[in-house]
């Protein structure tokens, strides 16, 4: 029996859920939702995003891809009375009374919300919390080079900009002084280059930039004037990086290192990927009666993967890979 | 309410685990069960091994620390009776049958079992099960250079040894390859670096050993002999390390890369550590009601905190890690 599965939202994360879901056939996709008059390369049907509600019996498991922060806040309550949703909700200090929000309408619908499940937060959340609870240690995160969403927005705000895009940048010595396990509070982690295309006052329009609170103030920011082609061909570049680091220093001496690192061609394509896998966390928990809100915390790795491959799958991945490896080669071994 | 621990087994792991709850004061270690005539530096009372039945209403959690395959095997079963139990099972092969096994005993006397969760199995099965998941290719695992307990016992018994010991290590050309994303089924990923102190016989009992088939048959072997010095000496080196590598590659580009590493300077230490968390588990199992076995992948990340702080704990540490460590500097910002 397939996952039925609806899309909220069309921008670029849309589009690269689209195309995760038709990869796989243990999905099937029955409908795009949106606001504005778009078409799937893929004939996938598109809807206006009013008629989500028609669709009640029709899509099991919906997935918010709404391009703003105000999207989910606000399509999210309304989407998880109707069905199953996943949505990767990113503005951090907000999650928790998100999920609290979420947790009550979702369990007196009968319906599961997971709620922000992308690579930040999400996969690292998950790095984070193990490598805290593994060495004791809080670890540290870096995030980039990459282009950072709500930044290029701030930019964006100024008066003057035509447009413009923010690539966070992690300092090399803030990573060498990490993974020595130094104390990092009185440097900056991370740089921050801003390319903007504006016709005049480039100045003003600089020190604007380096002063909006919460966003540059106080952090290395380089800004850069260029083209209206080079900003076209940055925009294109959806490339990210990230990079979690923990030391457990006793005595000047590191008893535990873990560092864990993901680079990606594209932000949106890796974001959809695992979006879909917590589509497999959606059935899993239906199958268990298990209602309300969860995080990427609140779920057992086991349910990432579809029940019905699930026992197959973990006993060769976790436990037999280097077994099941050798064995091929008849070089059956024990461990480690 | 401190939870009340016993340990059984004062073997390297055991004695590792004393350290590591006599640290934590949200534990208090009751006792020590051990087959030999051993004493705690710590003062901790010992007991025989069959006397564990007598601390039925005095211990919450046993963590299993036998020092040998066999020792988990059997007692597992029967001290699941009695007890919420911890263990670290790690022969890959037989890990679902003794599952299967512990899953009806705890479930029959409204116990949990927690099983394998040292750093491979466990933490490794975390990481790779996670890469997989959300990259939808099977990592390669690297383990060492590290000691092997498993091997070493099979040099043991090779016929003229005295005593010796064996290192894994990793081939970096095989790394190298790995991290390219290239198939790796015709190359060796580790090599077995072997220490022996033996009288006599040495080229005879260098072909035993390359030829022992599950352990170093059909995999590079170097058999080094030492005196007894030395190897006592390469004896007490506990550390290791471990590389999970996950490439993705399209059209010959990575799409989506991520490594993780650890390196320890105890594998002892570090397995106790992990060990330790999962009491935390077990605590958030009982709140729930659950009864039965559980492995790393059955246990939502979550529950390896304390439900006293894991809100708190959480949402500072998964969430709000920028957050919380920006807003120090009153550089408040959003992400990424």
């Amino acid at each position: 029996m397939k996952v039925n599965v609806g899309i909220v939202g069309y921008g670029n994360l849309g589009k690269s859920v689209e195309k995760e879901i038709l990869k796989n056939k243990e999905f099937k996709l029955v409908a795009i939702f949106s606001r504005r008059t778009v078409t799937s390369p893929f004939s996938t049907p598109v809807c206006t995003y009013d008629e989500y509600k028609n669709f009640k019996n029709k899509i099991d498991v919906m997935l918010l891809c709404g391009g703003s922060k105000s999207d989910i806040e606000e399509q999210a309550p309304e989407i998880c009375k109707y069905f199953d949703t996943i949505n990767t909700f990113d503005t951090h200090s907000k999650i928790a009374l998100l999920k609290t929000n979420l947790n009550q309408i979702a369990k007196a619908n009968n319906k599961r919300s997971i709620i922000s499940v992308g690579w930040d937060p999400g996969l690292f959340s998950i790095i984070r919390s193990i490598f805290f609870a593994f060495s004791g240690k809080m670890p540290t995160t870096f995030w980039g080079k990459g282009m950072s969403l709500g930044h290029s927005d701030a930019i964006r705000r100024v008066n003057g900009v035509e447009d413009g895009v923010q690539f966070t940048v992690p300092c090399s010595e803030a990573i060498t002084l990490a993974k020595r396990g130094k104390d990092l509070t009185s440097i900056s982690l991370h740089s921050r280059d801003c390319y903007v295309v504006a016709e005049k006052n480039h100045k003003n329009i600089e020190n604007q930039i380096k002063n909006i609170p919460n966003y540059f103030l106080g952090q290395p920011t380089n800004v850069t004037f260029v083209s209206r082609d080079t900003l076209n061909r940055l925009k294109r570049d959806f490339s990210h990086k990230g990079l979690i680091i923990s030391r457990n220093f006793s005595a000047g001496k590191p008893e535990i290192s873990m560092d864990f690192s993901v680079k990606m061609k594209s932000n949106p394509d890796f974001t959809a990927k695992i979006m879909c896998a917590y589509i497999h966390a959606v059935v899993n928990l239906k199958q268990e009666n298990k209602t309300g809100s969860f995080t990427a915390l609140d779920i057992p790795i086991s349910y990432l993967f579809s029940p019905s491959n699930k026992d197959n799958l973990l006993s060769s991945l976790c436990w037999h890979s280097l077994f099941t490896f050798l064995a091929k080669r008849d070089i059956i071994t024990l461990f480690t």
